[in-house]
């Protein structure tokens, strides 16, 4: 067995530690006589994973009582309909646009009702942060919807926006569990848990209790309805079970390292070994702008393509896998999630070294 | 490690094999370097391994090339609204109500148009299948819709509903893959992975070609179109890589066994143990009209609710698990799907023998 180090946005790199415990209780979980896989979820034994996971998840944040965890199914993408379907009340919302997801966000919603772009960094293919401090919210604004993390391409909120006391709705895809987060800022927090914390099939909403009503748009159907869900504790049908307890374990791993603070200092100092190296190179340079540069998905580029192709080519032989960048930015891409350990970083550094002393 | 045998209805057994080929891939899918978890659902390996499943299910059943294969999110209860959002261009359509699951999705189906229970079997808790040789269907039903075995109530159509015409829609959440079947008889086949193909979170559907149009109800959420999963083949957003994975190991299982005509034989041996011995014993019977009994789950009951309890705590003790039946019907329930051993089935009807001397 060989690990590499894998690079890629989602699903993406899992601590070895999780994959290992996984693979032992495969075929008997804790003297169960069966695999997680094929427990009932209304057993005893299920019911203890699923509350153990959402107890160290509420544990890792701090989230209130007056706030719920759902483990839901769909992705972020089936939640760019399901939030304006239940939380659409007046119909109208208002989008801050920063990538190509808080786009498809935007013009999900607006089948459901007035979805107002009131920012957007589209100008310079979404590089950069706008500035939010006083953006124009609609009088009678359901929400404010951000895409807090970028994965495209590698920007990051770094102050929420000023919503003017409406509800604030942020996909936290790619950077859940990534630092530490004031929860209460938020009205809903939603995140697909295949970049930073599971497998591909479990999204997590955090949502405050008095957002969670019967009084939905007409025709939403009942597995889009957050009251459904949260009356049965995400047992309202059968929920992905096995994808949930692999989140539990990296809860717990999560919380052996120390919480969010210390993951936090973990990723700041790996992001800094690669944007220090951006910084002072002279082939490699990151494209976004500094001040909103996300600590997990790093884009960055050569400026010839030829050369980037060849980059991404020869880091993989090295190891060195899944780095090349979306198409809409081009170049490459590392993604370094809480998993990414601090030898992945380096590796890759000293690789871009040497492969730009190669090709002065 | 000492595995039980599970009788539960879902999640439910899987077979060992493919568990074990897990547990040894969990950090190493085959020379990649890492987990079938971690792996981008763009990827040519994980391409790999979504091709391969559904070349190996269009296999299995024999589907031909103007039916789509669809891996999706959501469990049956999703598609519950998805179907009627889809397929209901006249706004009508007719439900054969045969348990809890198909009053659940005809009750669903009324949010968004006529939906006609045309047959129902709950003067009878639901324990025997109606007549369906020449029901009322609606002149301009879009579609008639069953649920083809009932994990409640362990009831199956051993014969299709005459729908005099208009396109069949089945979940057949627990007998997929138990036994051949014409897929040509379906317009759309459908069913969670739970039970009989894989861990939960997976839903598989079937559907004609030419029932996948943008002519959808206005309103229908993106993820909800068929027609969206089926242009960018299951890979409309990042799917359940990892479940869909697992469901390519059983079908590969499958047919190293020799395929659903090789699994009705034994399913049809290890049904005939149980159902022999309910016939014969003093004690226990089945709940079922003889005609429409499952392969796949059997209820069955000693009349007296003590007895019941006493079963279900003293079979638990002998490492057979989760044979309590649904709240609803009482008693117990023994799922045995297609990884369910015939020495499963034995041990149970051992067992039951024994209990049956012990409590004259």
């Amino acid at each position: 067995m060989a690990r590499v180090y894998n690079f890629s946005a989602g699903p993406a790199v899992l601590p070895e530690q999780v994959l290992r415990e996984a693979a032992a209780e495969m075929l008997d979980y804790r003297g169960s006589g069966m695999s997680v896989m094929e427990m009932s979820h209304r057993s005893k034994t299920y019911q203890g994973i699923l509350d153990e996971a959402e107890a160290d998840l509420r544990g890792l944040i701090g989230i209130p009582d007056n706030y719920r965890v759902l483990f839901l199914q769909g992705g972020a993408s089936q939640q760019f309909a399901m939030i304006p379907m239940n939380l659409m009340k007046n119909r109208v919302a208002d989008y801050i646009v920063t990538g190509q997801w808080a786009k498809k966000a935007w013009q999900e919603a607006a089948k459901y009702g007035t979805a107002n772009k009131i920012a957007s960094s589209e100008d310079q293919t979404y590089s950069y942060i706008p500035d939010c401090s006083d953006l124009p919210v609609s009088e009678n604004a359901d929400y404010v919807y951000i895409c807090e993390n970028n994965t495209i391409y590698g920007t990051k909120f770094k102050t929420l926006p000023n919503t003017k006391g409406k509800p604030l709705v942020a996909d936290v895809s790619s950077c859940f569990l990534s630092e530490p987060v004031d929860i209460t800022k938020y009205a809903l927090m939603y995140g697909g848990v295949q970049k930073n914390i599971g497998p591909a099939g479990v999204v997590i909403v955090i949502i405050r209790e008095d957002l969670i009503t019967e009084d939905v748009l007409p025709g939403t159907p009942t597995m889009l309805q957050y009251k459904i869900h949260a009356d049965a504790g995400s047992l309202y049908n059968t929920p992905p079970a096995y994808g949930i307890y692999i989140c539990g374990k990296v809860f717990k791993w999560l919380k052996d390292l120390g919480g969010l603070s210390a993951i936090q200092k973990m990723n700041e100092e790996k992001a800094a070994v690669l944007y220090d190296f951006l910084d002072e190179s002279s082939l490699f340079k990151g494209t976004v702008r500094r001040q909103d540069r996300s600590l997990m998905n790093v884009p960055f580029i050569t400026g010839s393509d030829e050369l980037d192709a060849k980059f991404v080519m020869e880091a993989k032989e090295h190891g060195l896998e899944n780095l090349k960048g979306h198409r809409s930015v081009g170049g490459m891409r590392a993604s370094i999630y809480n998993a990414m350990p601090m030898e992945g970083v380096r590796s890759l550094v000293e690789f871009m070294k040497k492969f730009e002393m190669e090709n002065k």
